[in-house]
């Protein structure tokens, strides 16, 4: 395909569109790093919406395949670039603006979730979907992938708090759809469509985000386990009748790399963590934290303790969030997502823990316990391609684990590019051929994204 | 068309199939009497999902129009019978079980919204959305119209606890979308687009709904007005920094209509009435209620008054559930549900006032208040057709005043046949054909509820 590129270079500002290759190598990637990653023809960074619908306009016409990007923070392949395709990243489109009022965010897709965050907190407000990656990921990106995180047990994910959206379709139609109004079922649930649609059905470019009052404080509960196992157990006991807000774990390897990568004072021996708050109001919290520690005792913890400072739980969620960075360190590595009903958490994990003995793989674990969605983390060699092979063998092995189980192969991340090929598996034959039609319905080239997820 | 509807009456058991005239009369109208219902073919009462495949297939194969139909509590004509269709009705598949250790229900679709909530009562759980309709209205109609209630204000509607639906499609295939993980990004957001889609899309025939630990003891505040302008100020107030579980609002007309219809003691001379509730736990309860109640007395409340008694508290909220069988006693009735952006509510409530002197009708308005949603309700005489003119006059131009502040012609109940013809001022033109495309996708023939929605 021969595709004037002049021609939309003319119809753009100056800087808009990038075309060395020194320049674009950092939008090739996400942080799947995707060895199959193509060159582009050209990187797009427009600036507002009309550049985004004169890009698609011009895409459609000469049927380039237009790969949406945020910030690249992906795991899953999803904004991997494609060869003789463009990259449209939206990473120069940032503008904030809070309501107070109205109690909402108006947002650029390229803002990232933390510069919500931060102007949400400037006026007492809460942005709550906050992914590990939250100072780095874009909120086009989380609107893209409807993005969990740490609290999201409690406050639910990134669809949760979506009233508008405007999205650029694959001819460069502009839709805007919903508005600043907490309830409105007027047509279909559109707005609920493209969250999660990881860039195949339109190119987000605007949206109305609803926050809620500020976060009252928490207190933070660690409960040390021998083994990962009966933390997965209290992990489901504890979910029974509280609602806490937020329940991670970490399994002996993620502590260990955590603690190799920023000494924090992790215990090295446990064979797991538990790292649970709860944000219940005024004196409810207390009550609420000592029933969970109850809990954790009871069912098997060696050792739990409470802390009421601010900065001392934060200390250990941050060591949760580190962990990625900190195993990566570790070797090359393959990121799952995979989620399980919460009452087989416990079989979930110890059949990883299986997997990557059967495949010498070393597996490290960290998870949003309480959603029952997990994160183990393939390590391998890359130069060594048996390494290679029995980690892409551990790696599928897992998520037909967790289909088996009556689970997913991605609680949040996504399917990308890295996960399409167990995507049939869970969904089966009729789910996806539906899939197929709607994206048919939007995109009748198949320009936007392909290659990822169907 | 000259269907043979003896080979679909062969297909299914006995009694699955009625064509006698009497039998079907109920099945034509919903609550919204919509006067152009057609005589149906049939109406087909299917025991399980695979007479409703049955079902379907043999009316793709004719091309015979099916409405889907629950219980028939639609307040906008999204199960009015169409002439010479099936009428296709839930109401004997019925099942609800739940399981506590997965904190789920899975529901029939026939099956009432109360049967669901006391399944999960039995078990100290609690499935939340709750429409004032609840005792009659079914979960596979509160799934197509994605409904709404008095506690969403604080705990979401109908959507936000949907974790699996089975579907039918029109041409009779069967998708199983998602399971009881509570958190799954696994292809397309399938489950949201079928949630409202008010019976275009597909057949709802089995859910699985999230359940929630018991809601803790409410304390109730009841603020009486002079006017409701004022009341509605104060829930602007109020919603600024809090989270009330319930804020609803009823105005002179509606409070005066539920005295007639059963005396329960309300001030008859009050401009409107907020009945508000808190479920904050233990000491916060008290606290919160007391802040509001502090931001009504300063806004301009001419009384405001607290219980903690559970029952005097769901007096008051009866007396608005009541509200609509109350004002149905006044007059043939035309029933809005047109919402706006939380702040401009009271324009929102003296513009219809306005459009009620105008048109010299009769417009009581109850509210689910905090949600920025109003049911103004337009009386008038069927008898006389300068009444009925007026009524229907009224009617639009309360849609067209939502629109013009930034709200919605419907925020709760759908757009079904009675909102039709204002949707497009509402959506706009490409909003319109990408959602047709959406429903040509999935049913090419339109044979599902046509004449709904779009
Ligand atoms: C250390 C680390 C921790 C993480 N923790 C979490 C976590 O806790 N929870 C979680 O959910 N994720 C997590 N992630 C994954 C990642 O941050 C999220 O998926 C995030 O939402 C991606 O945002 P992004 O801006 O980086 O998007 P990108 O990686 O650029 O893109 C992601 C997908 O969205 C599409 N896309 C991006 N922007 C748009 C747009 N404007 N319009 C249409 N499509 C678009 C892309 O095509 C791609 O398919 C983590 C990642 C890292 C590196
Ligand atoms: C007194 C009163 C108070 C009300 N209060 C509220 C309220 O507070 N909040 C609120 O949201 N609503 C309220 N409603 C409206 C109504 O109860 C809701 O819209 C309810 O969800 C309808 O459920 P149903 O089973 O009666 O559905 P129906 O009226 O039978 O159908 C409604 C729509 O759903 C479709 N449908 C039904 N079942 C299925 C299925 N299984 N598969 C596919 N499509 C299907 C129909 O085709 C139709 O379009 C109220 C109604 C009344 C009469």
């Amino acid at each position: 395909m021969d595709a004037p590129l002049e021609s939309l270079i003319a119809q753009l500002p100056e800087k808009t569109v990038i075309t060395d290759p020194v320049s674009m190598e950092p939008y090739r990637y996400d942080w799947a790093h995707d060895e199959t990653a193509g060159m582009p023809l050209a990187v797009v960074r427009p600036t507002d919406a009309d550049q985004v619908q004169t890009t698609m306009r011009w895409a459609s016409e000469h049927r380039v395949p237009v790969v949406p990007r945020g910030a690249g923070s992906g795991l899953s392949g999803g904004s991997t670039a494609v060869e003789q395709g463009l990259v449209l990243s939206l990473d120069r489109m940032r503008s904030v603006e809070v309501d107070p009022n109205l109690r909402i965010a108006v947002v650029e897709p390229g803002a990232l979730n933390v510069e919500v965050k931060r102007a949400a907190a400037e006026h007492g407000l809460w942005y709550p979907p906050d992914p590990s990656s939250y100072e780095m990921c874009s909120i086009g990106g989380n609107l893209a992938t409807n993005a969990g995180g740490l609290c999201c047990v409690k406050y639910g994910v990134t669809t949760d708090y979506v009233l508008a959206l405007d999205v650029v379709l694959a001819d460069g139609t502009k839709l805007q759809l919903g508005g600043p109004r907490l309830k409105d079922v007027a047509g279909l649930s559109l707005i609920k469509l493209f969250v999660g649609s990881e860039g195949l059905l339109g190119v987000i470019t605007r949206g109305i985000l609803r926050l809620i009052p500020a976060q009252p404080s928490r207190s933070t509960l660690v409960a040390i386990y021998d083994d990962v196992e009966t933390a997965a157990r209290s992990v489901v006991e504890m979910c029974r009748n509280i609602r806490p807000s937020m329940v991670e774990l970490m399994d002996n390897a993620s502590i260990n790399a955590v603690e190799d990568y920023r000494a924090m004072g992790l215990d090295r021996s446990a064979g797991a963590m538990l790292i649970i708050q709860s944000d219940a109001p005024g004196e409810s919290c207390s009550r609420e934290i000592s029933v969970l520690q109850q809990i954790c005792d009871t069912v098997g913890a060696r050792e739990t303790f409470v802390t009421d400072d601010p900065e001392e739980g934060e200390m250990f969620a941050e060591g949760r969030r580190v962990a990625f960075h900190a195993i990566e360190k570790r070797g090359s590595i393959m990121l799952e997502d995979v989620g399980a009903p919460l009452p087989v958490l416990p079989e979930l994990i110890t059949g990883i823990a299986a997997i990557a003995a059967r495949h010498r793989v070393e597996i490290p674990t960290v998870a949003h316990a309480g959603d029952g969605n997990t994160h183990p983390i393939v390590v391998y060699d890359a130069s060594d391609p048996d390494s290679t092979e029995r980690a892409a063998r551990a790696f599928a092995e897992v998520m037909s684990l967790a289909i088996s189980l009556g689970g997913t192969i991605t609680g949040e991340h996504g399917v990308g590019r890295l996960k399409k090929a167990a995507l049939p598996d869970q969904l089966g034959p009729e789910v996806m051929e539906v899939s197929r039609r709607i994206k048919a319905a939007l995109d009748p080239q198949g320009i936007l994204n392909p290659g990822a997820v169907l």
